[in-house]
């Protein structure tokens, strides 16, 4: 099997962060240099800025009128009005025009009864420094205007200007080269062959060490070889503030790198208790932080936040940005070890005033649960997970603005939801639709529970061989509504060409199955089906092997490990399939009769009824939106 | 006066912005571009965007170990171990490594017991698909990626990468075109001669196009002359997607902005109901919006937030990001008119678990008052104001969490409060000061109406001739202490050289003399002095011309127009006045007891106890600090 690192360690998240930071102290040093105030948005100060001149430079009229010296217009009214002459009794001024003495007042434009000869008539006294702003009202040279360690916004570039200020001392952008590495990995415009996998984390680190005010360089994968990989990281430590290499950070045969960093500098810390992104690598080369980040997406982006972030802060002069923070109700058990902390990615829904957190995809590789997600839930390394119903806090990432306006859909999956999650936000600015993906079944009882607003199904009722509101009768006691969603067809996805040679259900036994979960629509159907045609499950070979969605089935068929599973038609389609018709279906959606007035769900109603989404569904193929938005009352 | 004009209007602002708005449709189009999927952070899809391959690409091992066939695995125990021949029977994988047929399943090499001949044995049997990531299990090919509208972050580029997108389809960035104007402008690296206005708005636009995911082009100023004025807003609105024209917006005589405007398009408002702001012009010029802003910075700020930036989003298919918005007791009266609408800017506290917001200056040109600001309150336009300890909306600029952790002091102003104010978040991360300047008293009676943790005190008892203690003990029924701060020394500010000759209080009847606010220390302190010389305060031209600080009174001196005023020597020195001691004074910090414990206070004592405080007050010159952080409990 070859030779193993084995000395991956499981230090606590926070040790590891503090004995890295403690180890860089006096190795690395932020740098600063002098820019133009011109160019330095988002630049970060190295010390307080004082002005050097005031603003407004000199006392200056704050209307358009006349200067005039005050004490010499007492008396006058509306009964003794005064004359004033323009050769030494006033000035003609305009906004921000200086006043200089012996004026010391302004009497607006208003005010004025101009006269022929060029002479003006006033009714009221002016007050001294009426209407003059005096010299240094806003800035007053030597005041302080910016502190150390702040961020330049615009209206600091408008005040530093203002203030006489030209050029700005602030943290030098830190350089980061990053290595992706791996002999198995290809570019994203490569063509996959098997076994390949396309490069992405290192694309995804450049755009974060952009969003942290740093300058990133992007190198091109290194193969796994030990000699280059030296060389690489060797080169680069001397041109570069910080080096990350990617992959090849575990205790596998081919992961050289913590190897490469103990001949060049110092390991350390090798392995963090995290989940995902345990094998992580925080070293020191000839005074340069370099880190190791573990491949997988998820991994990668959780091991980056944690360990560069702050290593790249440090170099640029900022403290931490604290995410905020709410508190809300988990929808699902997450069962977690006591040997890491583990960062679960959530959906955050508001139903009822209560927040709710549903869990999404926890592995390491399912980078789409990050793109998804509306924020994190820590677990911490002492605890052993949580129960449904507890609290948790959850790390936000979308605003409560958003999430209020967000309709939560928790039940089966079905392209059109994605189609009116894009759609929700372009018709209804501020408003949209999460949904989550766990069967009809589910959603069912996420609803019963409060979780979400609505539930997308199609349980067909045995019994009666109707969809949908036989199973809303039995489940719910309050009242529900059933809003009508497509009508679709289920089918048996297969090969394109169909190699076996499948009709029909009759044909399932002796093919290579891919099933749906538990509670599954789809599954429901099947077992429906195989009942009629006096079908045992068990001599379905794959009956027992679950997809979570009709993608997946569809994916497991195109990729070659099955020959057969049910599915909606436009799966199929979009996987380039074949399609046995099964029969037709209704996909609906369930909702408690007091949601259909929140003005989400209204805008959710208009969506499911608009001529866009008629347009986007006819693409797709196999649906039928007759009914598409009519109410039911159950 | 000349030619003015009258047609300024006073249109709400949600009106001004909707009827603007409308007269875009249809005109203004926003623009698509496809680029790089490397270089989109940031940028916005224009539409959603599928996945073209799935992630992973095959069914992949997801440990490090051997593929086998689960189904002949079955029978192996530790009683009866089965033993595996690298020919046929296994293949070894890496994490990572592509299964195929006819294996289904991985053993971790943990698991394996490693036999001489290369074979191996196992003790227990493989279930079919075990520690397998099947093709597709985060990224199915066909299924939407991100949504339309979607601003693309880190994360997104991963994703779309492994998804096989490698261009993508986003809003081009809308190209603006920024024109400062007027006569009497500067650029910032000129020489400002009298009358000049340094020119920093358009900088601070193009700091804020840039925001936004524009990209501004800023024009050299032109000067006040319709033809030229004309001629460049013709050019521009030809090559640009906007155009925005600095100053000259108002009704003033040399304002030919409407003018221009009118005789090359259609101008569709001019003339807001906003405060700061009013003379806004929204215009359009063949098929270009043009937008005329007025000259005063915060006017400038704010009706480039309510009338460039919607515009800016609309080509950008951006919807507006809402602001966070809290409730806080606002701390004093505000007056508004019925006429306007009007933004107040304020600094926002937390005591007592209490949100509190202090009014800021007002003005139209107080720059300094919206970098210093937490936050905005909104007055609507029906509204004549709030009464003090009123409930407002503020929308905030800062985040919660740094208002948690921020030490409220409202009271006297010195140069050491902005030091202490630098030195927090540098000694401390995370940990911040703020301080509004209202006077010792107005700070003494905002800390009895719990609005701030700390006053900035210097209030000599007339009495006993001692400093803070008689009055903290008048003023106060629960328990106080009193915080160290520094020994100062209170002077006469005049001219360099002393031109007039002032030795003292007894000098000052007969010069101009500028005083400071009613509870300010330092009139306190000249109101004694002046009694123990037997002076009558009318026999001081200016008594009654107050500034707020004591850098005010020194910028009034510099500029000519008082010959002397009271202040301290570190103010009298920035400003390159002469000096004459009056008598030193003691500064410091009354806090009730009770708020002596909160961490943040505790690093406020820790700051003022300093090497790093010691060595900044030092260079600023006559302060002492022998009893700087001592505590008196009163």
């Amino acid at each position: 099997m070859g030779k193993r690192n084995l000395y991956l360690k499981n230090t606590p998240v926070q040790e590891a962060q503090e004995i890295y930071q403690k180890a860089l102290e006096g190795v690395v040093t932020p740098q600063e240099e002098e820019i133009p105030v011109t160019e330095s948005l988002n630049r970060v100060t190295t010390k307080a800025i004082y002005a050097r001149y005031c603003s407004p430079l000199y006392n200056a009229a704050a209307m358009d009128g006349i200067a005039v010296e005050a004490e010499r217009t007492k008396g006058a009214s509306e009964r003794t009005p005064l004359t004033l002459r323009p050769e030494g009794d006033f000035v003609v001024v305009d906004t921000g025009d200086p006043i200089h003495a012996p004026y010391d007042a302004v009497i607006m434009a208003e005010d004025l009864l101009e006269q022929a000869d060029g002479s003006v008539q006033i009714l009221e006294s002016a007050a001294p420094w009426q209407h003059v702003r005096p010299i240094g009202e806003d800035i007053v040279a030597g005041e302080m205007l910016l502190p150390s360690r702040h961020r330049i916004r615009p209206i600091d570039i408008g005040v530093l200007l203002s203030g006489g200020i030209t050029q700005v001392a602030v943290y030098r952008q830190p350089t980061v080269a990053i290595f992706p590495t791996g002999t198995e990995i290809i570019e994203p415009d490569q063509d996959p062959e098997d076994g390949a996998i396309i490069e992405s984390n290192s694309r995804m680190f450049e755009a974060m060490v952009r969003e942290q005010g740093g300058l990133p360089t992007r190198f091109a994968p290194i193969a796994d070889d030990y000699e280059l990989l030296k060389k690489s990281i060797s080169e680069a430590v001397d041109n570069f503030d910080m080096v990350i290499v990617n992959a090849g950070s575990s205790a596998g045969t081919e992961d050289y790198t913590v190897h490469v960093l103990r001949e060049l500098g110092q390991v350390i810390i090798h392995g963090v208790a995290i989940k995902p992104g345990k094998p992580v690598i925080l070293a020191i080369v000839r005074g340069k932080p370099v880190i190791g980040l573990p491949g997988y997406p998820v991994s990668a982006y959780l091991t980056f936040e944690n360990f560069v972030i702050p290593v790249l802060q440090q170099m640029n002069g900022q403290t931490s940005s604290r995410v905020p923070q709410v508190e809300a109700v988990i929808s699902r058990r997450m069962v977690s070890s006591l040997k890491h902390r583990e960062y679960v990615r959530v959906k955050v829904g508001k139903v009822d005033g209560k927040l709710v957190a549903s869990p999404l995809a926890r592995g390491a590789g399912a980078a789409m649960s990050l793109v998804r997600a509306d924020g994190f839930c820590v677990i911490p390394q002492n605890s052993e997970g949580v129960e449904a119903g507890e609290k948790v806090t959850v790390e936000l990432y979308r605003t409560m603005e958003e999430i209020d306006h967000t309709v939560v859909a928790i039940g089966s999956h079905d392209l059109i939801l994605d189609v009116m999650a894009d759609l929700m936000p372009t018709l209804y600015p501020g408003n949209y639709l999460s949904s989550t993906h766990v069967g009809s079944m589910g959603g069912l009882m996420a609803l019963r529970r409060g979780e979400a607003h609505l539930a997308p199904t199609h349980l067909l009722d045995e019994e009666t061989g109707t969809y949908n509101v036989p199973t809303l009768k039995k489940l719910f006691t309050e009242p529900m509504a059933l809003i009508k969603g497509v009508d679709r067809v289920q089918g048996i996805m297969v090969k394109k060409g169909n190699p076996l040679g499948i009709r029909g259900i009759e044909d399932l036994p002796g093919v290579s199955y891919v099933n749906r979960q538990r509670g599954a629509g789809t599954r429901v159907l099947l077992d429906y089906k195989l009942k009629q045609a006096g079908i045992d499950p068990s001599a379905i070979r794959g009956y027992d092997r679950e997809a979570a969605t009709h993608m997946a089935v569809a994916a497991a068929i195109a990729g070659g490990d099955a020959d057969a599973g049910m599915g909606i038609e436009s799966a199929a389609r979009s996987m380039g399939l074949d399609f046995i018709e099964v029969g037709p279906e209704e996909y609906d959606f369930a909702i408690p009769v007091r949601f259909l007035e929140l003005p989400h769900v209204q805008h959710f109603l208009e969506v499911l009824k608009s001529r866009e989404f008629a347009e986007r569904v006819e693409k797709l193929g196999g649906y039928s939106l007759r009914q598409a938005g009519t109410i039911l009352y159950i």
